[in-house]
């Protein structure tokens, strides 16, 4: 055969037309099976099988001798030993078996391995069906190439040991374990062509991601989306343990299976001596009853019924490193726990040790997997199929290639009319949702939202005049069921697990979406957070992986208004979090008002490779900015508000008054106010942030200031008051190293809070009005020898507003009423679309 | 009857004698009922019941007029109103069940309530048993007190809205959800004779770790454990949606419930004309069965017979918001999501809306309830039992009261030999594994150790030699159960939330523990961890809650050396989400060594109510200090290492070498050995900081050191090198308003890293030896100036380093075989029981 090198149609990384692709797919999409394989196809898969295992234990091992053309020498296994051997065979065989039926149905399908960690078994099927050498050109088809391919693996400036970015067909790392059902459902939303085999580890089975995301079959429309089909890789061992999976009866788990929505398929081999032909007859044979199965799905959906069929699942026990050693050193191997990692990890130790690795490695007959050249057996070869329909290669797996920008309307038609600062209120959220409403309507299979159950409470509902949560358990009609409905853009399951890796799934998949969660709660994704911008960070380095789209975050439930949950709903950490991760990928919004938000997330929807976290409360709140003075707001990313200062021209100001989020920026000006009311002497400077890394160096971050602009906007010895939306020592973190730090005072969420009333909140945290004043007088040397009495009447303004709250259970009316006093009372006056803050504050509508 | 607020007896916060209560609770434990239940006593739990809901909306919306003795006015009414009703009358009737049990059978119970935002439920309830006025002496048992426990509900200075800390009988917050069964199991684990009635929210049900939580039940030995009841609470609603478990067949939710191990009792109410008196007969029967089902597993498990039954379960299905408005506003509400929080949130605005409300408090006849000066009626006070038997006092919920300082041995017994410093190697935890096996045999009832099956990867395998694994699946033999028995101290399942949240339950019920965790993957729980700290800070400040065990972490498998694995093991970030929480609930820990490790882990067992996060890598590495050193270095928690640097007596040093955990410890000593031989002019101070906080403020965190103590260890003025352990932000964070803090230059993790040799990983972040050193000549004027030779060759030895991992994948013999150079060779020759680093190298034994 030729080489598949030369050929760029081949190759996942080359040119590629998404709708030609899509209308390929869809042309072949769930085709019946022939209903018969033949022995030699078996003996096909049968290779296929050898060689990937061959290649598996190759990469695990050898640094040199890659065909075993002399004898095995202690200096052609590597000294460190690195890598996973266990699940490493049963991940081979199911892909084999997939090239097979995936090559007869040229059914479009991707691999999704739950169990990671046999990331040698990912790179050899990709080896073997040519994808590799496409994507990476000095990994050859000949023995100098396998020679690289076995050295680079787990390997000083190699490879990881896991499936990675690094591994052609994959969109999931599978590290951390739990996120494989997620992510193959988020892959299959809108994809109706596309078939995703979803690998899940029985350990992986045991996290509680996994074990909630069976439940995703409530959430698939089986006419618009594509069919995951699980495969429980059921070895029975973890690191050190048996699996709960499979240590209860038969009965049990076909039970669990029946519960979380599906028919099992079971079977087992390789406990007994059944001959590897029936085996793989075996298997055939049910992967093609449960591939019909699923073509009959597919065709009842295409005749109109949508109704959750009971879709078929595979429980696939096999031992733990099936085809390795059955015994090392007198103690069981294969089919124990001991096989989990590198079960003969003292292969350089002994002569006898280093017979057991030569003798495991010839037992795959490499000279009959391999030419003289070193050149993949034309048989192995001939089992996969060939081009985009190779699950290495596979499109919607590197989802780049397949992105389509996002239609977007025009977010300035969505703009809050303000004609002074302060004078009309808004939810912002609630203003994005009628942007939000646009965007959907303009991109109707390419767009969604995430959500646990809290799309309408985050202000998002205007959505649902164009689309609706898409649902696909029992319904009981439109009195309870609310907006809810087989297809439709949102999707809303109560775990925040599961939204975040449907949308990962979707994203990687070359889509868009957003996740809206309660800013406290979404520290329970952290550790996937981590590893999608760890993802994203890799592939940025990564020349055949394309640009997805950015994975953006709405926190409007915020820390400072959980009024019906108190302190366990109150965290900002989420920030300090995510500005761990590496600068290039990481950004940071903290939208004062309505415009804002709107200018911020079209820019979050048009970016890409980026993580956008941007927080901005879903309660009725002023707008400060027209859309104009947004716009250029947002692009400077922080700046000098010169309306709400004192300062005068060609003067330096006294004082800083800095602020970065809605509520910090709304105190701000409340002190402001009384500044120049109470001490108009004093020239006071208002900034407002709302990209936070502008704070950061230039040199640390793209979006960074150069010390020379920070002082310009700071000044380089003024006080600075800073009130900021979280933790406080975020502020000094990003500015540890201005001229000017020493002068920043920062006040923030101290883990001071409970339930209080909004007012109430912010005085337990020393963020208030009243305080930022006592602040600047205290940090102003003149005003601290001169305002004792001002001081005073601040220290008494806050103990009269506690005392207020202590009886009447509601904001003192001069907090309340509060409004930016160069527009008198218009607030209430306003009965634009816009609801005012005192309509809006009695309703309790303010859900979970 | 009398005033139980008399009878200190009765209180959960009196004197309580742990032995006399276990001995009174082991008397009556698991006793059958009688098998039937009279009209009277039917009526007194339909009156509990209706009080209870009664008092609930009277929480919800009352300010005052508590028993409604006037006609209900609009300044009755709370102006705003925060709360959640939905899911509240249904904990009411369970509780209220539970009593008429619990008292006759005499069996002491907890509650764990796992949709916590039924707290005005849980407050009712222990107000109708007298815990609450036992606890709260102002909530009196009269119409004030009334008028108070309403208005203080989710009221300014007043309780949260969710079952809190604040609430009686509460081991559980609730406000985030999925916890609620992994709190219960942990509260069951060696409390024989306790039942844990858990009620599973249908909402909570869809998050990951609940759903995982439901195969707790493999991990209970029916002997020694008590036993958990789970009662999901099917009302069918989320905040805005219909839940997943409501919207499946019965016959999926039964075979779910039964692949999940339970046998399902099924129980439905409320949705049709059944008189009460029916349903609660109904349900009354229910109960019986199921707690006589329960009772006998006991008696099997107390004859002998300890494999796993299917433990019964009640599926108890009925309306959200039970017992509310049918409708308002024309709207369905009760039955649906709109009665999940404030169902009338209009209450203030207009008469008609008035009159709902006042109805609806009418429908539960508060006269019937409540004598006239407001007291409890004695027929519902009658069907709660007494005493410590109340689950609102019972003092398993108050873990503090039951809590018995372990019996630690010595920890200097198990001290490894230093005759000289980084003479002889260990791997640290598993020095402290063995201090564990000792904690364990004197601890056999009241210490476990939690991991994702990891124990022994962890290094902490010493243990199983007096315990096990406790295990209660199916058993294959021990040729492939490795330590596996139906009773163990060590508790391992594949899900840190299921670790976290077992230890938490079993530290809150007055127990001890440990959960040792990969330092990546711990970012699973930062969200449990911040629930369980504001825990902490909440009780610190309710006198009647008693201390309880700290929070113990392990993460010994961290950043700098996941040779397996790569890039997503790669996380040091849980320190700093864990400093965001409250200083005095928080400790962290980088000790350097073995001896260092021991004496922490000391401390920590000791002490109460933190969370301890203690990081210690589980390679081969050198031991630093003997014990005697090691005491006097963490009793300090940080110091100069004198032996380690070169600044003479009486001079300040030139530069300060600090380093806090042990990879950077071994760097920054290496760099000191560099630096005294190729720069002996150079004064070099070696700092090593094992207690994190000590670098903070002394006003931040009560560990923190003043300025004075700063200086004088750090100096004033002189450069800093500081090698971290984790993100290098961190430590400017802890020092940012220090004297020197300008002068600090922090090298740590920054994101690079992948599947590297230990010394490649450390140079890819910049934290390797060659890089200090030059770290130390860029920031020394003179050295800058003067040393460029030897900047040079430091350059020239990173590269030389780097080509040869990358040829050999292994470290350059000069780094692999470095040692402190007082010692020369005597690393090798060390026969002791401490294995050789060079000797544990090349095993590739380090599991996952």
């Amino acid at each position: 055969m030729t080489s598949t090198t030369s050929d760029p149609q081949r190759t996942g990384a080359g040119p590629i037309a998404p709708g030609q692709f899509a209308a390929a797919e869809a042309r072949t999409a769930w085709r019946r099976g022939t209903g018969e394989v033949d022995d030699a196809t078996l003996q096909r898969i049968e290779k296929f099988w050898r060689a990937a295992n061959y290649l598996s234990v190759g990469q695990i091992y050898l640094l040199d001798n890659p065909l075993l053309r002399r004898p095995l020498s202690r200096d052609d296994v590597k000294p460190r030993l690195l890598g996973h051997w266990g699940t490493t065979p049963g991940l081979n065989f199911l892909y084999a078996h997939l090239n097979r039926a995936v090559a007869e149905r040229q059914q479009s399908t991707i691999y999704v391995t739950g169990p990671g960690h046999g990331g040698p078994g990912l790179v050899a099927s990709a080896y073997l069906d040519g994808t590799y050498s496409e994507v990476y050109s000095d990994i050859t088809e000949d023995e100098e190439g396998l020679r690289r391919l076995f050295k680079q693996f787990s390997f000083p400036g190699g490879i990881p040991s896991h499936v990675a970015p690094e591994t052609p067909g994959s969109i999931h790392e599978g590290g951390e374990l739990g996120y494989a059902l997620s992510h193959a459902y988020g892959a299959a939303f809108d994809n109706p062509h596309l078939l995703v085999a979803a690998v899940v580890g029985d350990g992986e089975a045991e996290t509680g991601p996994l074990a909630t995301s069976w439940h995703s079959n409530k959430f698939v429309n089986p006419a618009q989306d594509g069919m995951v089909l699980p495969i429980l890789h059921l070895n029975g061992y973890k690191i050190a343990n048996p699996t709960v999976l499979d240590r209860i009866s038969d009965g049990e788990l076909r039970d669990l299976m029946v519960g979380y929505g599906h028919t099992p398929h079971v079977f087992e081999a390789g406990f007994d001596d059944e001959d590897d032909l029936s085996i793989h007859r075996r298997f055939a044979v049910l992967l093609d009853e449960v591939l019909d199965e699923i073509a009959a799905i597919k065709e009842r959906a295409a005749g109109g019924d949508l109704t959750r069929p009971m879709y078929p699942m595979i429980v696939f026990r096999t031992p733990k490193g099936w085809t390795g050693p059955a015994e090392i050193d007198g103690k069981k191997t294969t089919g124990s726990w001991r096989a989990h990692q590198v079960p003969l990890a003292s292969a350089r130790d002994t002569p006898e040790h280093l017979a057991v690795l030569e003798d495991w490695l010839q037992s795959y007959g490499p000279d009959e997997l391999f030419d003289a050249d070193g050149r993949v057996d034309d048989e192995i070869r001939a089992l996969a199929p060939v081009g985009d329909l190779r699950m290495s290669a596979n499109p919607h797996a590197n989802g780049g290639l397949l992105l389509r920008d996002l239609r977007l309307p025009d977010f300035r038609d969505f703009a809050q009319d303000v004609p002074t600062p302060a004078s009309t209120f808004a939810e912002a959220p609630r203003v994005l949702g009628e942007y939000l409403t646009e965007v959907i309507r303009r991109n109707p299979d390419n767009f969604r939202i995430f959500g646990p159950d809290e799309t309408a409470s985050n202000r998002l509902q205007a959505v649902y005049e164009v689309t609706a949560k898409q649902w696909n358990a029992d319904f009981e009609g439109p009195e309870v069921d609310d907006h809810l409905e087989r297809a439709g853009r949102v999707m809303e399951m109560l775990s925040e697990h599961q939204c975040q890796g449907w949308l990962e799934g979707y994203l990687l998949t070359g889509r868009h979406g957003l996740f809206t969660s309660y800013e406290a709660f979404i520290h329970i994704v952290d550790s996937m957070f981590n590893q999608h911008a760890k993802w994203l960070k890799v592939t940025n380095h990564i020349p055949w992986r394309r640009p997805v789209a950015s994975l953006n975050y709405l926190l409007s439930s915020h820390v400072w208004r959980q009024d019906h949950n108190g302190f366990s709903h109150q965290d900002p950490g989420f920030i300090d979090h995510v500005v761990n991760k590496k600068a290039e990928v990481v950004r940071v919004y903290l939208p004062p008002d309505a415009n804002t938000l709107l200018s911020t997330y079209d820019h979050c929807l048009r970016s890409r490779q980026y993580v956008n976290v941007v927080v901005s409360g879903k309660q009725p709140a002023p707008n400060f900015l027209s859309m104009d003075e947004a716009v250029a707001h947002c692009t400077r990313g922080l700046g000098i508000w010169e309306w709400a200062g004192s300062e005068a021209q060609d003067e330096e100001p006294d004082v800083v008054l800095a602020c970065a989020g809605d509520v910090p920026t709304l105190e701000v000006l409340a002190a402001a106010d009384i500044l120049r009311r109470e001490l108009p002497q004093l020239k006071v400077r208002v900034v407002n942030v709302v990209d936070l890394m502008r704070l950061q160096d230039a040199r640390e971050h793209p979006h960074g200031l150069t010390d020379a602009e920070f002082d310009t906007i700071f000044t380089a010895d003024r006080p600075i008051v800073f009130a900021y939306h979280g933790y406080p020592w975020l502020i000094h973190r990003l500015t540890y190293r201005r001229n000017g730090h020493a002068n920043i005072h920062v006040r923030g969420y101290k883990e001071e809070g409970t339930t209080t009333t909004p007012f109430d909140m912010v005085m337990l945290n020393d963020l208030d009005r009243y305080h930022l004043v006592i602040d600047v007088i205290d940090h102003v040397h003149w005003a601290r020898a001169s305002q004792a009495g001002l001081r005073q009447r601040m220290v008494d303004a806050r103990i009269r507003a506690r005392q207020w709250t202590r009886e009447h259970g509601e904001d003192i009316p001069e907090v309340r009423d509060w409004v930016w006093p160069d527009v008198g009372d218009t607030a209430t006056e306003d009965g634009g679309p816009t609801q005012t803050r005192t309509a809006v504050a009695d309703t309790g509508g303010d859900n979970e």
